[in-house]
């Protein structure tokens, strides 16, 4: 008998698909990437990706309103398209319900998830609903197209490369360490009242986050195309190990390049934890992660919020940050542990 | 507080989803019937279904081999896109898992998702796993195309229609009763071996259903376009009245005229139900009902496994069986409750 936790979810997914024959002609990337890629008309591609969210899993409903929850379902989703170089489209929403779930509870839920859809332009087309014995259920897939030629997959970073990443890293992380931190100092009181005062940023990051369209537009008005792209679900150090592996090269990142919020380091230093660490390996950013050819290091310093981190080298000078005293460590991909909690393609 | 279950499965769906707004040009057809339809090319459609599928309320693994249980979440998938006279092409599947099984569970499922993709000649293109504290949780996406004339809606019927469906009513019901009358007669016994000879195709309709592309394939050579279809998944009666709600009509089918096979038939007799009520209300036949044109009479005659039970009247006449006595019974939508075990876009 073999434990599935120890091959971790690429793994498991690598093994269960290696072998699969593609059979069909419009399917032109199936497992492997944050979407696969199908061919439906002569212009663009088809992009599917999709998540599944289960109660106590990746959500407490205990802190987690039901409309942060249905906003944050569909914005996961989006983001992988997005991090495809694609514009999400269309949705699909199953939910599995539990007895203890009202109308107006799933309304609040839906409620979240059409937010999310009006605001990044998304259609919701179908779905499913079924009676849950276990809580709640959410399922979302979501359809994105994109011009073949600007399609950005996780394979295609170049020894020397410039290593970007959109915003901040950590701070939905933090948020999550907050949210528990309550919810412990809280248990059993009636009416207790969390102090959340100074710290909406990274509540904010962990409860309604938001996927970087803006970071896509920009990088096309810049005229820069990714080399390689993901987004930042597991924390910053599995990805980059991620993108690396599948381009068969290395990379450096810099310790002091790292971007970090004021509350995120404020968190952190409350909770004794290390910042770094943190940024490195706390999920759910859902930042941008990506390589650019070097000739864009110019046009890539006028592009908001993005900021380089480091670079492309050899496969076999392997993964690792400089630190502020200048010793390299070598990168781990602790991140989230995909059978406790992860979600992606 | 309303209740979720009041509403049913079409209520609810209805209720979440009756003023969303379309936004993309490459949505033509949302919410509401079996998929929805996309465009991304100017030949073809594109198709979208989902369903969900949760241990101890769509399965039960006491009976159920895990294997079967792959392949019947992949083919209830390709029934919907039949069901729209579509292709199915690529899935996507997402899994929560549970830490009582292992890797070699979770291949037995997979190895079944993926016999039934070969079959049908679909590609799994992606998917989601999961840590899950409350047993197997199964989604699965499904993308199908078909050319822009072919696609049958739901809303087509027209007053004089033929009503039509393939294959025979009930069975997979009485196959689900009669496992579930071998696991209560088996509780707390070691080594049981449950006697299911002369069964064994109730038992197949059950565990291992399958699509039916064959009459997609027949009525085209045949030149008949049916002018609604759905496939029957929540029984006869229930898809029945969604199709003549959806076109505004009223049908009269026959008692007469209603498929059902030997071995329902006589597992009915040997558990006290009436045989009717079963064909009509029983669940996950997978049978595809549709309406055609009267002209189509004489083709239709020659589409093997395929019977004309009855025809579409205007709307005033409602919904209604004619018994074999001559008497006019009312359909009802009995069939399995949404909420309880339902899963349909």
């Amino acid at each position: 008998m073999s434990e599935i936790s120890s091959l971790g979810e690429f793994g498991l997914i690598d093994h269960l698909t290696k072998d699969i024959k593609i059979v069909n002609a419009s399917t032109l990337k199936g497992v492997g990437d944050d979407a696969a890629v199908l061919q439906y008309g002569p212009d663009s591609k088809t992009l599917i990706t999709t998540d599944l969210l289960l109660e106590n899993v990746h959500f407490d409903l205990t802190y987690v309103p039901l409309r942060h929850l249905g906003y944050k379902s569909a914005v996961v989703n989006f983001s992988d398209i997005y991090a495809m170089n694609g514009t999400p489209r269309q949705i699909t929403v199953s939910l599995g319900i539990s007895s203890r779930f009202t109308l107006e509870h799933i309304e609040e839920l839906y409620a979240g998830i059409r937010l999310a859809c009006e605001h990044y332009g998304v259609d919701l087309v179908g779905g499913d609903t079924s009676a849950s014995h276990q809580g709640l259920v959410i399922s979302i897939t979501c359809l994105g197209e994109a011009p073949e030629d600007k399609i950005v997959y996780r394979n295609g970073a170049q020894h020397n490369d410039l290593v970007c990443v959109s915003g901040n890293l950590g701070a939905a992380y933090m948020g999550l360490q907050l949210l528990e931190r309550e919810k412990v100092a809280s248990a059993g009181m009636k009416d207790f009242q969390p102090d959340f005062q100074g710290r909406e940023y990274i509540l904010e990051r962990q409860l309604k986050p938001e996927a970087r369209r803006d970071v896509i537009e920009n990088l096309a008005k810049a005229g820069i195309k990714p080399t390689a792209m993901m987004d930042v679900s597991d924390g910053l150090s599995s990805e980059l190990i991620h993108i690396c592996s599948q381009s068969n090269v290395g990379c450096r990142i810099y310790e002091d390049r790292i971007p970090i919020d004021y509350q995120t380091a404020v968190m952190a230093e409350e909770i004794n934890m290390n910042l770094v660490t943190a940024a490195l390996n706390g999920g759910e950013d859902y930042e941008l992660l990506f390589t650019i050819p070097l000739a864009a290091y110019d046009a890539i310093a006028r592009v908001p919020d993005v900021k380089v981190i480091g670079k492309i080298v050899p496969a076999s000078e392997g993964c690792a940050m400089i630190t502020r005293d200048n010793t390299e460590i070598t990168l781990r991909a602790q991140g989230w542990n995909p059978l406790k909690g992860d979600s992606q393609q």
